[in-house]
C-alpha cells in the first residue's frame, strides 16, 4: 500500500484543513498514513526562518481571512479559536506516544477538531483530557508516557529527520523523496503517493 | 463587467504560473483585468518581511521544484532561468507606462514568457527590446516613457496602494476588498470576481 509521511506540527493554523480532510482524501485512494509529529521552531531556526505570522502583520490577517475562506470552500467547520499562538509541545510529546501505539490520526484529528470548532485550545490540560478521553486512553497514564524522558528525545530527533527532508514549514507531506508544503498541496501529495505522480 | 486587480511583481517566481494562465481563465469566465504593476521589496520592508526565498535554504530548494511540479501539473512551459533573483525595476517601469497606453497584459506576458522559457532575464535591455519588439512598440521611446520621472513617482505610488490593501507578496488578486495571494489563490480570485464568492 503506497504511504505518504505526514508532518504534522500542532500550532500550525492551516494544518486544520489538512487534519480535517486527510482521512477520507486517503482512504478514497488507498493511501496509507505515516504520522510524523515534529516541533517546527526548533526547524525553522536551523534554517535561519523567524516565525511566519508576526502579530500585527497584513500577512498574518490575509491569514486568517483566507483560512476562513478556504475553510468555506472546503466545507470544513470553522470557528476562530481565540488563542493564538498556542504551545504545541504538550500536545506533540502526546502525538508521539500515539504513533507507537497506533492512535495518533484519531488523537490528532480530535485535538484539532477541540480546538477549531469548540475553542477548547490545543496544548491545554482540557484538550489534552478531552481527546484522549474520546479515544478510551487513560490520560494520566498517557501523558506520563509523553513526558517520559525517552519520549521527550524521540520527539527532539523529529527536528533532525524534518531537516533531513528538507522541511521548512507544516502541514509537509514526504512520498518517495518528494517533498509538499501547505495544505494547498495536499491533492498533488496524495495523487502522488497513489500513482507516482501529479497527474495520472 | 466584473474586473479583478492583478498585482504583478516581475521577480516573482510563481507569478510565471498566474501570467501564463490568467488570459485564458478571466477571458473564459468574463472577468476584466485591471493591471496593477508593482515593486514588492518596498513593500516588504514596510511590514517587516525579509526576502522570502534566501539562497542555499530548504525554503528555496522547495520553491524550484515545487515551481517546476506545479508547471507541469499546470500544462504551463517550464525553463528553469539561469539569472536569479533578478532586478525588475526596469520592467515594472515600463510595465506602468503599458497600464496608461493599454498594452500591459500582452507586454506582461511576453517579457514572462522570453524570462522561463527561453531564459532571456527579465530586467534584461534584452527581454525589454524583444518584449516591446513584439507588440510593434518603439522600444527606445517606450523606455523614456519609462524612465520619465511622472512615471517612476507613479511606481512608487504602488507601494502605498498595495499596503493599503494588505499585500505582502505577488502575485495579489483583489476584488471588491477581498485579497488573494499566490498563484494558488488565482482560480478561487477569479471565481469571486466573476460570481461574488468562490464557491457557486
Amino acid at each position: 500500500m503506497p504511504t505518504l509521511e505526514v508532518w504534522i506540527e500542532y500550532s500550525s493554523t492551516y494544518s486544520w484543513l489538512t487534519v480535517a480532510r486527510i482521512g477520507r482524501l486517503t482512504a478514497e485512494r488507498g493511501v496509507a498514513l505515516d504520522w510524523q509529529p515534529f516541533f517546527l521552531p526548533p526547524v525553522r531556526e536551523q534554517q535561519g526562518l523567524g516565525f511566519p505570522f508576526p502579530e500585527g502583520s497584513a500577512k498574518t490577517a490575509y491569514m486568517w481571512r483566507d483560512l476562513e475562506r478556504r475553510a468555506a470552500t472546503l466545507g470544513v467547520p470553522f470557528r476562530k479559536p481565540e488563542a493564538y499562538p498556542v504551545n504545541s509541545l504538550p500536545t506533540a510529546r502526546v502525538a508521539m506516544v500515539g504513533t507507537r501505539e497506533g492512535w495518533c490520526q484519531r488523537f490528532t484529528e480530535e485535538a484539532f477538531r477541540l480546538h477549531w470548532t469548540e475553542g477548547c485550545a490545543i496544548g491545554s490540560d482540557e484538550n489534552l483530557q478531552r481527546a484522549l478521553d474520546a479515544l478510551g486512553l487513560d490520560a494520566a497514564a498517557v501523558r506520563e508516557r509523553a513526558n517520559a524522558a525517552e519520549n521527550k528525545e524521540a520527539l527532539k530527533g523529529q527536528t533532525a529527520r524534518a531537516v533531513q527532508r528538507g522541511l521548512f514549514g507544516a502541514p509537509s507531506f514526504v512520498v518517495e523523496g518528494e517533498l509538499f508544503w501547505g495544505d494547498d498541496r495536499l491533492e498533488e501529495a496524495v495523487a502522488w503517493a497513489a500513482q507516482g505522480k501529479v497527474r495520472g
